[in-house]
């Protein structure tokens, strides 16, 4: 990453925006980020995303170090190449898959050692070896290994978690390559006074950015609220802040309030292979039988491919033939609802109309969901 | 259809190349149609299929009547509408999907009773429905409803399929719509004498447009070219004349030698999904062990987006990892394949230099296949 500048502060929230710039290009903040999990968002190419003005991915260091490996990656000129991905590209550090997919994980200060998920080998996941891989994959933002226990915990678990987070913290600036940016991330379940210790130690830390990780492992949807809120306001105000793997349209609305920047999550590619997709006026579960004559688009207010091209006759006449091009048409929708919606937001807040904004937006979303 | 032109005959072969325009734009010939059996060529949009230059598509008669059911597809506007597809469309009669994927289908002279492959239900085709389905779903080209016996079946059942195709296709003549254009289908399996019977009933109601049903339905390889090559000289010089169902690129290129003009087959598509892939050094199955690290594009020679873009290495990947991408690009790449070959071989007809494409292109498929 080469700089961060927050350019413009809502009068009347706390919501911002930034911009945020890497080898790979210019990042508009608040941004959300589509989930390439294996290498590729599911169902898009590099040319659909860079269509809908996609300005960064996520990939997940777990699943491409497993498969194809990430020794391959780097031999095939690194992530950016092989997935022919042109714009910015931040990587996780493979603990979440590591806790959520593998088998007999197992935490200790050297690391996490686990089983794969794809053939039971096993492996051990250290702070050293997450920033060797994500280095290996060329990554523009890396993230530190953290320690993510699920909630509820024991307090004192969390507490553990929190100071080993910190430590592991500390051997991934150490590990990192010259020039490799790595964020931390901060843990604490739902305890202020624990978010608070790891925001501070990690602050210590000097990172360029910041991420509140362990949210929605449990908890309820307003305590993750609660947590992110809290946690917001314990970062730097000149660094980008990132809040991990949440959420619907309506969190976003909120959690951008909170002054949260960087936002990523399975949601609108996972529920659009299902056939649940985002509109301006609420959800709409296309498989339903209401849509069998439906000669609409999915959402007459979208300009998307999808939009003005099909309606929703075909497109649930697609979903329950099981075709590709269901998943296909369904992602592109969805992203670009997500990716309109941020842009939106942005320009609400540069406006210092960010409260309004929201509240006229989810109102409108209210409609039919 | 508006009309049919020979506009060269290859000097040395029976090969030509001609002209078929429709209400939907000019199809130049030979031509190969992609099949878009649920009104969908599997895994691309209408608009990838536009980039390829994709002039005719082929829809399903029997699945688009049984989901969503073509009234659903005539209400939305008929299958161009439906599907978004601007060009011409080629619909089969649905005969050959009631014999191969229904459930205790009976041919008896009003029609063909069958139960559905999805739900059970029960249907009967006959030539006027199958007229009238089509009409519905807006075809541009429509086919006769025949009877196409598997082989080895006994010459009495096939002098009775050949019979009572040439009843059925006289019925279709009545039943079609003012302006629905249909094309008879000759049967006969592997008997001359048949096949020479089928084509004069067929000849002497005056299609305009002839098809070769019931090859490749159990005789061997050599069986089916002997069929196609002397049942293409039974057609008259100034009707198009289709070939249904077959065939590899090695086929292709014998089939247009016989002085045929048009080609469906699943083959591009479904061999994509399963990751054997179309080159002009012959097939590549993506997933062998040799493609891990091979940073080399699926085809040198090739000009799709897939070839442009990507490393067998990453292809690999994708197929392992069973992402919908791989399907996406895999079907981009051998319908690209296989519509340049056949743009190359029209243009060698037109250069009186076919037989020697011919020859070369065969020459240089073997090398790795």
């Amino acid at each position: 990453m080469k700089s961060f500048r927050v350019l413009h502060r809502d009068a009347h929230t706390r919501a911002r925006a930034g911009e945020l710039i890497t080898a790979h290009g210019t990042v508009q903040t608040p941004v959300f980020m589509p989930v390439g999990t294996q290498g590729t968002v599911k169902a898009m190419t590099p040319a659909d995303l860079v269509g809908l003005d996609v300005r960064i991915i996520l990939g997940n260091t777990y699943h491409l170090m497993l498969r194809p490996g990430h020794e391959v990656v780097q031999d095939m000129g690194g992530l950016h190449r092989f997935a022919a991905w042109p714009r910015t590209l931040l990587t996780d550090s493979g603990g979440y898959q590591v806790f959520s997919l593998s088998h007999l994980n197992r935490v200790e200060e050297e690391g996490v050692e686990f089983r794969s998920h794809l053939d039971g080998s096993r492996h051990l996941l250290t702070p050293e070896l997450s920033m060797q891989v994500q280095a290996a994959l060329g990554s523009d933002i890396c993230m530190a290994l953290d320690v993510c226990p699920p909630l509820p915990s024991a307090r004192e678990e969390i507490e553990q978690a929190v100071d080993r987070t910190t430590r592991w913290a500390q051997r991934c600036r150490q590990a990192a390559a010259p020039g490799q940016t790595v964020f931390g991330i901060i843990q604490g379940g739902v305890h202020r006074d624990l978010r608070q210790r790891s925001a501070e130690e990690l602050m210590a830390l000097d990172f360029p950015g910041y991420a509140i990780g362990g949210v929605q492992v449990g908890e309820s949807p307003q305590e993750a609220l609660e947590v992110a809120s809290f946690s917001a306001d314990l970062l730097p105000e000149e660094r980008p802040r990132y809040l991990m793997g949440m959420g619907t349209p309506e969190d976003l609305l909120d959690l951008m309030e909170m002054g949260l920047d960087m936002f990523d999550c399975v949601l609108p590619t996972r529920n659009a292979r299902r056939g649940t997709l985002f509109t301006s006026r609420g959800r709409i579960s296309i498989k339903r039988a209401q849509y069998l004559r439906d000669p609409a688009p999915l959402d007459p207010d979208c300009s998307c491919y999808t939009c003005r091209t099909f309606s929703r006759s075909y497109l649930r006449h697609l979903y329950r033939a099981g075709e590709i091009l269901a998943a296909r048409l369904n992602t592109l929708h969805n992203l670009h609802f997500y990716l309109d919606l941020m842009s939106r937001a942005r320009q609400a807040i540069l406006a210092d109309d960010y409260g309004a904004f929201r509240r006229r937006t989810l109102q409108q979303m209210a409609e039919v969901s």
